[in-house]
């Protein structure tokens, strides 16, 4: 496994691969990876000649008072796990090589980043739809992976790609979870004793929306009253949203059916957690999406 | 020679070229193709193994109130004169192709698109830049083509390619001039009569800027004011805007040096005419760009 730092090296090398006709998957990633990552990576290297798997925690899309500084980082603890799923490349660029002086050019994707966390983290989208379009440059994958928990950014990296014409296919993973149900994530390290045991919340909210659609309740109104009992009830639980949406659109709705995602960001003491689920009971079908560059298989929305 | 509609088609057809390590060369138009076009088509097919050309009128660089409509189309006539300069692919995709219903993600470069055009055509660049990121994912070019008329849009493509990664060495040629020294333009085909003649007017400012440069005038302002003469000396002109500024950052000058370009954007009648000189007298030997994917000789600033 090499690791690389320079964006200048690991492009020539992607072109070289590119040139020789071998087929290319590739995991963005902000470091201090849990088994969330690990199952993009084992979908990368049953995919692909090559995986290359980056390490970024990516300024741009943070928010001025969220938590660049404090994300959790661990690269020694990631080349060991990256080398046990046979990577075959680690990108681990520093900043001022992804964003330059004089940085002045960024990708914005201005339907599905309107709402949802987009309304909550002003100019998050921008700073990911930006870095995911340096890094599919650099790395020229012809397959990326990304994580359902992060659904609305899977929509909106899918968007670009269409939009964009990159010659990327989009997988999206279904999210991993502890025991108790809450989604992987590396902010979940900064859950402590009490915090921990309440951020079950968001998954048990999610799961009885899931159970009340499944009891003929339609109205989405009534089902995101019930999912903010679930998390009201936490102490140390504050909603940033919940909301129920269209899976494509991303459109709220008023009455639910088979498209139907639940999903939501609740502050557990101060660390800011999401998750969502397709709410639709059943073994879900939805549709693949129509765009370019979509999932290949049905998006199942965090289940 | 092929045409090609589909974007798909193409960029299957590129990526299978790039599979076999084939160079290509890419020079984007919209079309109406003349002289200064065909200098780039030339340099395009000496340094590749694949010539692509793409013929696209881009909606997103016109504003609501431009010449979108009326800018002048001769699909045929340009085949001919691709044929004739043995192009591999045109590639000419319709409007729904590029902006499909739903299109929602754009290219934005904040530094060097603000003033001069930037500033006289609201989101221009951000056409321009989208239009080309699309185009660069679609032909997969190692090499792109493009004209010294359209000085800042040379600049701003050069900044996003850095910015954004694309593996793409961006070439800016020299201006393409008529004896009588005006800038070759598609838009150049609506002057007719006396309008015609007065066009001369902007060359003839740039190169009174030069020679005053050359008696020892270094003060940006009295330049300025003494091609604003020649301009306004033509009754059917309409000054835009008249600059001096740095090569590289675009930023006014105040003092002009061996870094300076002059520019302007006049309306003659109702056409509007761009034009640059690079008006630091002698032999020029402007650096090369320090940016990664600039061009590889000196920009010659339209002379």
């Amino acid at each position: 496994m090499e690791v690389i730092c320079s964006p200048r090296r690991i492009q020539t090398l992607a072109l070289k691969w590119k040139a020789r006709g071998r087929r290319i998957a590739f995991v963005p990633t902000m470091g201090f990876l849990h088994e969330g990552h690990l199952s993009l990576l084992r979908a990368a290297r049953a995919a692909a000649d090559v995986v290359v798997v980056s390490i970024f925690v990516n300024p741009a899309q943070f928010g001025p008072k969220e938590d660049f500084n404090k994300y959790p980082r661990d690269l020694e603890g990631d080349l060991v796990l990256c080398r046990k799923e046979k990577v075959d490349v680690v990108f681990a660029p520093a900043r001022k090589d992804i964003y330059p002086p004089g940085f002045s050019t960024y990708v914005e994707e201005n339907d599905l980043s309107r709402d949802l966390c987009g309304a909550a983290r002003l100019g998050h989208f921008r700073g990911v739809a930006t870095v995911v379009a340096k890094l599919f440059n650099l790395v020229q994958p012809d397959l990326a992976f990304f994580g359902a928990k992060d659904f609305q950014q899977s929509r909106v990296v899918i968007r670009m790609v269409r939009d964009l014409n990159f010659p990327v296919k989009i997988e999206v993973m279904p999210t991993v979870r502890e025991k108790d149900g809450l989604a992987l994530s590396s902010r979940n390290r900064s859950l402590k004793g009490e915090a921990r045991r309440q951020a079950r919340c968001l998954y048990r909210s999610l799961v009885l929306a899931r159970k009340l659609v499944g009891e003929g309740k339609r109205l989405a109104g009534e089902i995101k009253t019930a999912m903010e009992r679930v998390i009201k009830d936490q102490p140390l639980a504050r909603i940033d949203y919940i909301e129920i949406f269209d899976t494509e659109t991303l459109r709220p709705q008023r009455r639910v059916n088979r498209r139907s995602v639940a999903a939501l960001a609740v502050f557990v003491d101060k660390t800011r957690l999401i998750d969502n689920l397709s709410i639709w009971p059943g073994r879900l079908s939805l549709k693949p999406s129509p765009e370019g560059g979509g999932p290949s298989r049905p998006l199942r929305g965090g289940c």
